[in-house]
């Protein structure tokens, strides 16, 4: 056998369930991996090996004993450093938190956890996740495993190194203008954004505000399905939550993509800012598509609101969240938060209700333009990874972006519709970094999006210039 | 047998579906009992008899063709002017849509008459459903059918009135700050605000505000049950969209009262004005329980925040939905609409945040006080029905009411939060004008809500003092 670190989760899981591998085995493999690369990377930044060993044991036994095994039985998971985790330390990625050990674990380590999950250690994010750069003053920054000069991406950037070099086969992330989907793209790994409400989240600031989504990071699509069982549940103290059966996640097969009707564009008519190289990759990728699905229309959803729209929710959101920390804390807070703050603290009742309409026609619009399709693909990447010392994409094409959101547009704009997106490897880019594309599913429809999604995947995968792009560390 | 517009529609239902009633014998008798009373009430403020009798005439024949018939099968309807009716006049209670007539039904009309209901008619709102009277400049005061010099409630209040006089069987309504409950109460029928999604709203101003929900109001919780059949659905422009089986409606039964943990307030621990004379009503209705349920126990959900929480929240809808009229036409624009657009200019995006904050607390403290009960009960009105003439209750225990939200409190409080709750009559006030309770189910929980509230308007209906009231007309 080779190497187990370098196994997907899904036939980790299966040669586990048949005695043939051993969840001990399978975390010393992790453990070995993550103590000869993350080093370089910096990707986990906090780790509760004993416990982790502790749990592998547990694990092992009950293999041995013939028990019935959950669907992560024995797999070992990282979780984002926003999320709390009993007993190891958990900073959010700010100087405020630098030592906080929780007492509690969030709900969905909690669920991860009765799946059978291990739990090895956390991830590196930008402090309380905002930015596409995973860095911050508690841990600095998770460089990318294809240059270590360049950006893992953020906000789950950390997840997303740590999958890429295989020193973990699962990661827990969280996305709300695309933390899910931009280091994936740029790290060769898959990450899944699912409709708000159906992996619920019993702390969110906000009510009713679905822009953060969090859920699973994995190698491949089959390894997200699995890792979906661990996720979903019912939590009544989101008022999102959306109950679904876990089971159901176990079950999908590939979809016949000769039924699938599918639209592509790769900036929303212009509006989302890309970078021209990015462009290129995009449209000869789209064109190896040709005959692959029922249709493959250039078609275009009207962003025309979204980038006022999700900037000003947005900052609705930071003050809940981080007024009072701006308040007494501004000079150990990063750059966005500090951003956000101000920007909303200049903004009226009235801007809220103008973004709230926008959200509105946005949301509307879209579900009439998906009325005739079952997919939309779109670049994953406004840019290739940018360097470390950059902080944010300084500018596309030759244009500056005023701030790390403006190039976050072809991601943020479909968070304002809720519907699942699933950010899939797709060869290099035209600086030989990893690409990806953002597979757009109907509101909902997450099974029928993982179905098609490992189609696609199969068909990539067998394409020497757009399969998943693997580090030479 | 009685005049046909005296029975309960559920018992209609049955004697349509065995042969021994028609339709288009219902009908008349409704548009008998409408030209009677309606001059002096003033509920039914647009018809369209000439399609009425033609669809009760399509739906007799359906009868004695042997047709399977869906559920609310020849039964005459109520639509509040706040919803698109094709061909039937549409004016949201105000003069800037005087005289406007929909080419569309609204997708709630539309189900409705799916389902088998005939739409009579438009019932009175204030103007844009803004109030607890039910006046505006089109049509002029919707009576309480109890005291004509009173207001019939509002913004439902055309419906309620209706459903009281016995000029329709069946009235759909909307409820924001209470606009189901307040005029049910005060009329002495039933009104039933769901869980947010159940009954999907195409058209709703802003994606995520729960504030709106539409639903039934009849004489009798059976009578709602029934309703919801055709109220239920699912329909992806509304992202709150919570899809249920119609059917599962029909099969409603009593519950088990003896089974059932209650908690009783009067009012919030005092956060929520209430009139004195209508607490001496309500503890008396919570006496005669006391052997009721498996426990009844004196519990306040802490609101300490609601009052300006849903103030502010209200405002961003207000101006996303009012501010171009406001700025056009503020010289034909009720008072009501005129104070909310105001009050949300003086605001700002912090201000929106606090109170963003302030409604996560409420829903995270409400759901944690549910967790050991079933059902709470609260009263349904602040005050008795004020006089027309006074316009909003000017005061409550000497004290001034700033201004309608004031007396709205003990039920805004509650859309806060987003569990269902039903309306019901229990007897008379202190002044002989009709009194009701709130009853609030677990979230979600919609079904054994009905349950409980069968089992206690049974009850109730046994006891003089606090069965429904029947106006004397």
């Amino acid at each position: 056998m080779n190497d187990p670190s370098e196994l997907s989760a899904s036939e980790a899981r299966r040669l586990i369930g048949r005695g043939e591998l051993s969840p001990t085995e399978l975390l010393e493999a992790c453990i070995s991996r993550i103590e000869a690369v993350n080093p370089q990377i910096n990707a986990i930044v906090a780790t509760d090996l004993k416990r982790a060993r502790r749990e592998a044991k547990i694990a092992e036994n009950a293999v041995l004993a013939g028990n019935a095994l959950p669907p992560l039985h024995g797999l070992p998971i990282g979780i984002k450093d926003l999320n709390a985790t009993k007993g190891l330390r958990t900073t959010w990625g700010s100087k405020l938190f630098e030592n906080h050990v929780p007492t509690e674990d969030d709900a969905l380590v909690a669920r991860l956890r009765a799946a059978g999950g291990i739990i090895v250690g956390k991830t590196n994010t930008p402090e309380f996740g905002s930015g596409t750069a995973t860095d911050n003053l508690v841990y600095g920054p998770t460089r990318n495993p294809f240059d270590l000069e360049r950006t893992s991406g953020g906000s789950s950037g950390g997840a997303a190194a740590a999958l890429a070099t295989n020193m973990l086969p699962l990661c827990q992330g969280g996305d709300t203008g695309g933390s899910l989907r931009n280091p994936a793209t740029w790290c060769g790994v898959v990450g899944f954004r699912s409709t708000p409400g159906l992996v619920p989240q019993e702390n969110r600031t906000l009510n009713y505000t679905h822009f953060n989504v969090q859920g699973p990071m994995a190698r491949s699509v089959p390894d997200i399905a699995l890792m979906m069982t661990g996720c979903v549940g019912n939590d009544n103290r989101d008022p999102m939550a959306n109950p679904c059966n876990p089971q159901t996640f176990l079950k999908i097969k590939p979809a016949n993509l000769k039924n699938v009707r599918v639209a592509w564009t790769e900036d929303f008519g212009g509006v989302a800012p890309l970078d021209d190289g990015i462009r290129g990759c995009f449209k000869r990728a789209i064109g190896t598509l040709a005959n692959t699905f029922r249709s493959l229309d250039y078609h275009n959803p009207d962003f025309s609101g979204a980038r006022d729209c999700f900037w000003t929710l947005r900052c609705v959101n930071y003050l809940a969240s981080h007024k009072m920390r701006y308040e007494k804390h501004r000079d150990i807070l990063s750059k966005n938060i500090i951003a956000n703050v101000k920007a909303g603290e200049k903004m009226s009742l009235l801007d809220v209700s103008i973004a709230e309409t926008q959200w509105r026609k946005i949301y509307r619009d879209f579900e009439a333009f998906f009325k005739d399709i079952d997919l939309l693909i779109v670049p994953g990447n406004a840019t290739p990874a940018f360097r470390i010392e950059d902080g944010i994409p300084r500018e596309i094409n030759g244009k500056k972006m005023e701030n790390y959101m403006d190039a976050s547009l072809i991601r943020s704009a479909l968070t304002l519709t809720g519907h699942p997106v699933l950010a899939l490897p797709c060869g290099y880019d035209h600086l030989g970094l990893p690409f990806g594309v953002q597979l757009v599913g109907k509101r909902h429809g997450d099974l029928e999006l993982l179905k098609i999604s490992m189609a696609l995947e199969a068909i990539l995968s067998t394409n020497p210039d757009l399969k998943r792009a693997i580090p030479n560390l």
